[in-house]
């Protein structure tokens, strides 16, 4: 595993082209023991003519029996040591509603929760209120002010929303409010060092504020925040990697994720066709494409094995028409695996493909699946050695050490 | 991987006789997809067989993607890692010609240049003069003396030379003189760290002499100083091991990397029928032996796969003379990959055997090749560690724990 001081060094300029393709939750599992998983059910055509003439392997997003959450995967597939660099839950609850994070930012996530008269919380999740009743609520608290900081209040799903305090020298250093149990009363926010005092007074201040503009709700009539988190300031793609990087994604928390390592975001993308048509569209400006697909993970989500198989094939279908731009090094993979049959994130290994025609060393192969990728040149490995890889077959990177 | 410090406590005193026999370079890439790569197509009988009864692998001589220069790829086969043991270029370059190093040397790569009237550098390599041009100067430059050290300047090649400053407390913490581009003049040695001041004066004080001596040369005018290095202080075989070590080699340079690790280096050797030959003779006074081969990569920098094979095939013929020894481990690897293909070093795992009658898993095998090696119940698997494997087979190694 190389660390991202070294790729600084390494790594070269160049005209060379990388796309990176990443289906969400790719990697599966099988219905029965022996049977095929999402992706060898597939029809793939495409993808396994594209097998025979690519490397193949099982990349480990974080490490053997640790699952990914959608942050920790996507840092890994850019590179970024994912235990390392850490987004905290407020920042990629900003990020999942598209909200445009500062570096003067403090991001917490939000729950609407129920207290009793003495304050004692009964419902941890306010009755799993609807969205609708959320996006009342917050109308409401985005009533508060605080001096020295704008604030920031979104609705983000259900009883939950999203804060953020924007300001000079605020700190993440805070302690969480939620008691994590009924009968409890929600904590105050604790500062864990002294320069996080302010930071902390400022959110108990406006936890009161918020029970005071609450308090005749029901059965909303509370609030407790967790996740405090900055935005992390991450080295970016093109100190690092001398690469100018675009991402073509249609969730939000995707396009988060690729702006805070620097990629230059497309807005406006709804479809897969837009995407691959944006990447037309941008091929001679940009020399790194991130192009992310949901549905396969949702569909795993789901435990729908024949619906996350027929997401696979539509994005086979697009295969060609990535060929035809010629990329140097074309990277198809997933960013953890979503089994139907777990209908969850796994840990599994994902299957990865890396297609460059500078040369490598192949091996045959019947099609691209988990059972063949375990025979590959790549073998498993970690997935943050995707990038250095992709940057070695794109000749982008020096020798190291004379 | 384990580190050194592990090692010392586990390592333990033995009779039994490890061979590392590393063909440099020995990667290899087909020519054509599903084609043979340089080693399995080159006919190797006694590899093949060896094969047969020894465990194989791949090793990966840094990290995916990271191409490996001679000396970090030495340095992880020693089992030293090589991101942490990073040997300066100042070093290495004393270690290509045979300079023989102490801890009082501060050594660095010279370059003759050309500058204008104004101290402008028009050309960083001097019209890349011939090598006994080199030599002349280099004898002029050794005229100059200063107090408190010894002085060496050696010639490399071309417009290259060795500088090695020797005396107590020099400083490696210096910057380069090259400016890295034309127009500009040399940059002055600055210190990064105030102990490095006397070092940096030294420098300077040597750099405005030369400047005298070479004046009135035409085009090498000038010279530009930069990968300032101490001899590194290595951890020592003896120590960390517990082995005693001869190191068979040719080339100066892989010479000078075994006396980093503290091996013996046994002088005169020109062909590899001298090394088999000094192998024999020596084996009873040691028990670990580091015999390089340095033309297949050669060949590979060459761009000649059947050049490369037919190295191969030479060092195939003199297995059975090793065998004879009944080693107690016998490997046989490289430092990194060297593809015909590529004509240059690549980061691509290295094809490994390890052979022990001590026992261990085999796997039916086809020969030594990059595929069968892929197959092999080695794994892919980090360079570092196979010093701690060839330990381990040889019975040199402790339980760690209770």
């Amino acid at each position: 595993m190389t660390d991202l001081e070294l790729m600084r060094e390494l790594t070269l300029e160049s005209d060379a082209k990388i796309v990176m393709l990443v289906m969400d939750g790719l990697g599966g599992m099988p219905l029965q023991p022996g049977g095929p998983t999402e992706l060898e059910f597939a029809r793939t055509p495409n993808l396994d003519r594209l097998a025979s003439e690519s490397m193949l392997g099982l990349s480990i997003p974080i490490g053997n029996g640790i699952t990914p959450g959608s942050g920790p995967g996507h840092m890994a597939l850019f590179g970024y040591d994912p235990v390392k660099y850490l987004i905290g839950r407020g920042v990629l609850e900003a990020l999942g509603i598209g909200f445009a994070l500062t570096p003067d930012d403090l991001a917490a996530r939000g729950n609407f929760c129920t207290v009793d008269e003495n304050l004692r919380i009964t419902d941890r999740r306010a009755g799993r209120i609807p969205t609708e009743k959320c996006v009342e609520l917050v109308r409401k608290l985005r009533g508060i002010r605080l001096p020295g900081v704008e604030i920031f209040v979104e609705p983000v799903q259900d009883y939950r929303f999203a804060l953020v305090f924007r300001g000079p020298g605020l700190s993440a250093r805070l302690n969480e409010t939620d008691p994590q149990k009924i009968g409890a009363p929600p904590l105050p926010v604790a500062a864990q060092s002294a320069d996080a005092k302010p930071s902390a007074d400022l959110a108990n201040h406006w936890i009161a504020a918020a029970r005071e503009v609450l308090k005749a709700e029901r059965p909303a009539n509370m609030v407790t925040l967790r996740g405090w988190a900055k935005e992390p300031g991450l080295p970016q793609f093109n100190e690092v990697y001398k690469l100018k990087a675009l991402a073509l994604a249609v969730y939000p928390m995707y396009k988060g994720l690729a702006t805070l390592v620097g990629m230059n975001v497309l807005q406006g993308l709804h479809h897969l066709d837009d995407q691959l048509a944006a990447l037309e569209a941008n091929w001679k400006a940009y020399d790194f494409f991130f192009v992310h697909y949901k549905y396969t993970d949702s569909r795993g989500e789901d435990g729908n094995f024949e619906a996350k198989a027929a997401e696979i094939e539509k994005v086979d279908t697009v295969i060609p028409r990535i060929l035809d731009l010629k990329p140097d090094v074309f990277i198809v993979t997933g960013d953890h695996s979503t089994p139907a049959a777990w209908k969850a994130h796994s840990w599994h290994p994902v299957p990865t493909l890396l297609h460059a025609p500078s040369g490598g060393r192949g091996n045959p192969v019947q099609g691209f699946g988990e059972s063949e990728c375990l025979k590959g040149a790549l073998g498993q490995f970690p997935a943050v050695d995707l990038m250095p890889m992709a940057l070695a077959y794109a000749g982008r990177m020096a020798k190291f050490g004379a």
